[in-house]
């Protein structure tokens, strides 16, 4: 996930996740890299963009809103937000944003 | 800047720059603490969050879009915007966001 996302023309939709992790590990590496993987073979998802220091934040893009609330809704994710909630995250929080621009500068 | 920005209830707006760094250093630590003590006494800042991974993502929060605009029109940001390009960033992209709704977990 070291790479900018390769989103098309705006509209499309952000989630900005913020969050600030506990001590415990418990199988976060793997749940993360899991997550990514099942993501992106969501309805709707166009990309991911992740970097922790000190807090870490991970921004997914979607088509519409509904491509994100099914991501919300799925599953697995539920239980990985569950396991987030108890054991993983101190503190977090999720803004939902429609990106209206965008500008690209590649040398 | 390691913690989640405080920010009002939405709708407000979000800058999510995501870069890529070159190998140069030349000032630029010393110029990204500059620019966020800059942001912060421009009208309209709420916020800033910023991590870097391979990839760098930083997210300021803003009242509306005048005050990014304010932002980028700034005089000393736009000649760090020009050495960004020259010197400091292999690539970059900036997304302007309207958050429409957040949401927060605090254990």
């Amino acid at each position: 996930m070291s790479e900018i996302a390769q989103t098309p023309e705006p509209p499309y939709y952000a989630v900005i996740f913020t969050s600030i992790r506990t001590e415990e590990d418990n199988g976060y590496a793997e749940m993360a890299t899991q997550m990514v993987n099942l993501a992106s073979n969501q309805p709707g998802f166009l990309g991911i963009e992740s970097a922790r220091e000190g807090v870490g934040i991970t921004v997914s893009y979607w088509t519409d809103l509904d491509s994100i609330n099914g991501w919300k809704q799925n599953s697995e994710h539920l239980i990985a937000q569950q396991k987030g909630k108890d054991q993983w995250y101190k503190q977090f929080k999720t803004r939902i944003c429609k990106v209206e621009r965008d500008n690209s500068f590649l040398k």
